[in-house]
């Protein structure tokens, strides 16, 4: 499958994003699937902006995503404000990843599980479930931003069968060792792919670090971008997962010979 | 504290072994410990030394080395043929790392538990317990090379108490992104000093990555060797790990908003 992981600029109003992510889709077909980073809709730094996002805005977001992934024919993860319609039932808003297929169609919503001690975050309430899903017979997981700084997350992804864990996010500068060190690792200890779509620039007192990343089962980079606006584009091979567990077989032995799951 | 990490060349013989550490500690005094690679005694790669290391064998090679703890002072933490006085009880052969103190006294001995399907790993049964001790008011966790590769095992040593992870390894130049990535994952995630001691040079087919490393509890690089013989040392400041726990609480999050551990 190919694949196309957006890194924008986090400052951007969400017209100009749409617009912007419509360019990179018709500039890069065919693309399978796109990851965008979190909160695409709003933003991640304005904690005002976000609060505003009531359910109406959310739908008029939304439902511009669903046309660009009709009319590019092509899936799409993003990072969005969810009010219930996710797998979490309703009841609160979520920090969440929405996968849609080609027709626009949500098939998944996964809510962020861990929330760190950041103003935004107190938005939300935190996801209790692990999301994987099949899609056009690949296992997706989708996880956010900081669920894959916590092994444990990655590993329930995992063995719940993903190949490739989708996590949209954004990172400040000031933490790069997870783009550079911790998605390569969550790749190569899992023996699956991963990706990390993040933004970049500065945004509310904030510079996000760029660096969005495809990681392969190996745990190298297939792709990885510098710190400004791109979209990155990668082949994945299902074979590379095959090889990758033939070498160290991860989730085999940590079942049997590691510390208790 | 001030630990130091003996990074050795692969093919030694161990006298030469124990007579270059010897010069080693004398050089660098003083140091309160010292980590050193897997199967210490016997090197790591070839099959028929590390069968034929019985427990008199065991005996010896260990012997020499509490001599040479109580002659520097220092404790000692090496990777060794555990044969039944480890905390795993009687019964199989371990791959094992032992902690000495400074009198030379044997005070805990961890089993690895993840054993590779690599040859000389057929010699070993697997251990089965997280081994955590207190030593001179410092809580030190010990595994064993593959161990560190398994998010769990340092997790667990990390929620029982471990503030320095200390990994005897023999690591191949095949998958340098252990030392480089791995390691200082671990210590990000769990807010931990870890060490990791390795081999360096060419022996019975392999090349040894070398690249023995402390690592701080925010992840950055403390000491890092090159691909020679070498004693790294580093002082380590226990407020480190409060403060990198005050940024991100990992060990908290983990038990509230992660996935089921």
């Amino acid at each position: 499958m190919r694949l196309g992981v957006l890194q924008d600029a986090a400052e951007r109003a969400f017209d100009d994003r749409l617009a912007r992510l419509d360019a990179a889709l018709a500039a890069h077909r065919p693309l399978d699937l796109v990851l965008c980073p979190e909160l695409f809709t709003t933003g991640y730094g304005p904690y005002a902006r976000v609060a505003a996002h009531d359910e109406a805005a959310a739908r008029t977001a939304e439902g511009a995503l669903a046309a660009l992934a009709r009319r590019h024919r092509v899936a799409l993860v993003y990072g969005t404000v969810d009010h219930g319609t996710g797998d979490h039932g309703t009841g609160g808003r979520r920090n969440a990843a929405r996968l849609i297929d080609r027709h626009g169609r949500p098939l998944a919503c996964h809510a962020k599980r861990a929330l760190p001690p950041f103003a935004v975050e107190t938005l939300f309430a935190p996801g209790t479930a692990t999301t994987v899903v099949d899609w056009e017979g690949v296992r997706l997981g989708l996880l956010v931003c900081f669920d894959v700084e916590f092994p444990e997350n990655v590993r329930a992804a995992a063995r719940a069968g993903a190949e490739l864990i989708l996590v949209p996010t954004a990172l400040w500068d000031r933490v790069p060792i997870v783009a550079r060190k911790v998605v390569p690792v969550r790749a190569y200890e899992n023996g699956v792919f991963v990706a990390y779509a993040n933004y970049c620039g500065a945004h509310a007192g904030e510079t996000y670090l760029g660096e969005s990343v495809v990681c392969a089962p190996d745990g190298r980079d297939l792709a990885r971008a510098a710190d400004t606006p791109t979209l990155l584009t990668a082949t994945l091979d299902r074979d590379e997962i095959a090889r990758a567990r033939q070498f160290l077989p991860f989730l085999e032995l940590a079942t049997t010979t590691a510390a208790a799951p």
